[in-house]
């Protein structure tokens, strides 16, 4: 955790988390999918259409937190992450947001591509059972360092 | 909204509306319950246990948005905002934060104080009816500018 | 001063104060030469090429600061602005950033526009004398609240 | 590079590099000073009194930079630090940020400690000649993935 992340009551902000969810679907589409500049390539943006966090406990400044999240949803134009931000094993975080494919062009809804499905169902299907929030023991996607 | 809050898809990246709502808390209690400060100098802090946003329409560089809110469910130690983020009569985004009081020195739970909770059925009777998320027609609580 | 901007020190992150004499220039240009929109619909775009800051007093949540800023050293495709951050007459912090304008198509330097060049020259005329730095009195350019 | 941290000109906003400074600092301090956390507990705040930037090159998301710094003129409270940023070997920026030392408690500026000097000595010893700025060309401190 970086230390502008801080605030004056001595903790990460609020606003900061949203940052790290964002830095683990970077981390998540870099390893299962081409990255994300491999979607831009394709003709794709994916916009964030919601966003929603349950703070647990307090993150401190050079905490090494990780982030474990899962590819969830995906229907149409649309899907969901779902993540659990850690410490050590304690629950800093859960979060979950949700997403839109849009043609870069036209800005028009695009259905997710058949190939960006099946990477995710190759990523989730090799990751141990349980679900962020439900306190999955080991859980699956991309552990990040925020 | 700031320059600095857009991101290379040209629009307000999503993380920046979490400032924005507490831009507007701020106004708020700076209205309606003499500041935050005078809060912290009752011996209270509040802090943030959840936030919660749906995009709606992508907000620009310079746009004049305004955030409407109020300020709902005070229990106990806990209290909540709802919000509505408009751009001339758009909407633009709706969403709620969680929040909870605890003491300055020890950090456990403290009720939300009789006189906060009683400066905020003022600001809130004194409001239009409808609330953020159902389209009320000329809201309440705070008007500010992000 | 948003709370957002604060970091465990208490006081406001120095990164913060970037992204407020940005916010400076906004409110500079809108008063003074149609916007930064106006800029770009020229075919324009101003980058930032260098920042300096100067940190002389903490600043605190809440704080209202003053932030005053002149247009300075327009030449070829480059200018500068010069800046004070105040708090009620003390001295917060002093700052200067450099600018290039280039071709919004091409990218290539530009010529900063004689009519900008005017504008500009209108704005520091009706200002009084003193340089941000050198303690003016009631110096020039817009004045906004970070 | 963080996505949140571009803007809608489709680059690195210009006020990131500055939180990329200190993420750096922090780095250099964990590897040669026993970490920031270290010098609180020894009764010391460092506060950041200047920051200079010159953007060369701009910097896009996902970019991998590295940044390679050094320690330098500790003399009295004061001590600067100097900065390189780099991608593949391009140069994409050069800074500098100044330092004073304070007590925690007292805030009065307290004389950077013999320990610190003793370490960053040992650090700036082991690291190839060449400044940040002159065109190191393996430069020393520490290198840091923004």
């Amino acid at each position: 955790m970086r230390f502008a992340e801080t605030d004056a009551q001595g903790i990460a902000h609020h606003a900061a988390y949203v940052v790290w969810l964002e830095v683990a679907r970077v981390a998540y589409l870099a390893d299962h999918a081409g990255g994300y500049r491999s979607i831009q390539e394709k003709g794709i943006e994916a916009l964030t259409t919601g966003v929603q966090l349950e703070y647990h406990l307090p993150a401190y400044f050079d905490d090494a937190l990780t982030i474990r999240l899962r590819c969830v949803d995906i229907r149409g134009a649309r899907f969901r992450y779902e993540y659990r931000i850690e410490r050590e094993g304690d629950l800093i975080a859960t979060g979950s947001t949700s997403h839109a494919t849009v043609s870069r062009e036209t800005h028009a809804p695009t259905r997710v591509p058949a190939w960006f499905a099946a990477a995710v169902a190759t990523a989730e299907s090799a990751a141990p059972e349980g679900r962020p929030g439900r306190g999955a023991p080991a859980p699956p996607g991309t552990a990040s360092r925020a």
